[in-house]
């Protein structure tokens, strides 16, 4: 089992070096995300979290909030799989952090229940827009599984991979 | 590009000149708003969106709450679209401003979680009625994409524009 | 009432010169229809149904398939509402005339019972792309309320609106 | 660009590479597809439509009928996401090839429109089991975006690479 996990990461890793190395050839000033960049994305957060040994729903949508990329990690959550995704869209609803969003929709925040509009918004942390090296909004990354710290960061390690 | 805005400003205020100047051959006592008037006020919102330089959503709904005029501002949040409708139809559906709703929705409120109607209510500002001469609410406005204090003067403008 | 509708009309092509004449200034070729556009096409429908006496719902969707402009003209079909919304929305989703996908959604068709998916699709006449100079896709119209041969008249004026 | 497209053909064909040589050491007796067999499963789909040239999104899900893995192709149909989605879930909901399900669901068949169940069904081909060495089925795939014979003929490469 052990080896079998330790295998994973380096495939991971190895596939991921890859993407990087080659990443440079891409465009990285397109105003939507490319599909192999998705990917990249979404492998650089899935190796995060296999560093931090936490078991996450990954999700990556486009400029238009569409479902892009996804993997849903064995024995995560199953009730994670809604939740990263929306994660991800809502980041990209409003380009912005799950996270700050979910400060101005608490009780007495001025827009309290935001969250029932668009089929329902995911505003704890764990939603990241993805930029272009202009610093342009080119899709978002949803990251459930966790605790929301944890969710944060894997999915902002996910974010930055499209940079750099 | 700049010119291009400028060039739409200009369009949109000829429309509503025109708008406006034929508008009082119409009846300003119907019960129900018509289209030329839902477009009017619609056009009205997005001239002042333009005016404070806000991408906003703008929709309009009749007396029935069902949805009469909508537009979608080029690179305004996809969030606001429902936002916006949601925002015009809890306006129509409780015959108020929607900020003036959410008062009365807080944790220990009289209609705590009335949200939960209807499909989701948007209680924060942005959502006004639309009145006619006599006063009688025919429609209402729902603006989503600035402050909240930005979306509800442009729905207000909008929804002035009517009995102007 | 006779007045009120040949002013209504006479205002509508009013603002369709307006826009024709200045359309020019705008970019043609961009893969997502602007506000201004999509405006345009919808007035242009309008006009369409206007002439042919026929009243219906327009709704027009961008290239990402989210609701850009919408109008419903004054005692349409209510249920038009959404009929014309996922009218505009089919065609962008498979980037083909409704009428056209309908053909293959029939018992025995190769996709039947494909308008279960996306929160149901419309696949009978009415929904038609909207393409740029260079023919390619930048949104979508949908219109509803009319016999399916006037629902497709109509949004195909609408479409052509964007490229004479 | 057509650098650009070679490039991520032989990238997603190295990754695939080193996921089959690797792949004998993970449980192919499994009763469930592990993350890594999903993303191979989906890869080597990729790499099937590229070759065919044709746009299309993947979808794969577990043995639960949860969602594991997703790619969406650029400028693949918006409509087919969740069509792919619906097709990889119908095909593991019944255990079934989703074009053999279709033969039964016709006006007279046996299962008439029992597309209208479990959030809509669909039973045109695309969607096809995922088995482990022994013949269970531990998960399946769906793909749309091509005729459906090429959807099927993608799905089975991609249902394939887990027991080569």
């Amino acid at each position: 089992m052990k080896n079998k996990v330790l295998l994973s990461k380096s495939i991971t890793s190895l596939i991921l070096l890859i993407l990087t190395n080659t990443g440079a050839l891409f465009a990285q000033s397109a105003t939507d995300i490319s599909h192999e960049y998705a990917l990249k994305a979404m492998l650089a957060a899935k190796e995060k979290a296999e560093k931090l040994d936490v078991l996450v729903n990954i999700a990556v949508v486009d400029a238009g909030a569409n479902l892009k990329a996804f993997i849903r990690m064995d024995d995560s959550f199953l009730g994670s799989i809604d939740v990263a995704i929306k994660k991800a869209k809502t980041s990209r609803y409003f380009d912005i952090n799950t996270g700050d969003l979910g400060r101005l929709t608490q009780p007495g925040g001025i827009i309290y229940n935001i969250e029932l509009s668009n089929d329902g918004l995911m505003t704890f942390p764990g939603g990241v827009p993805i930029k272009n090296k202009e610093g342009k909004i080119i899709g978002a990354i949803g990251v459930s599984g966790g605790t929301i710290d944890q969710d944060h960061e894997i999915a902002t390690v996910g974010s930055n991979a499209i940079i750099e």
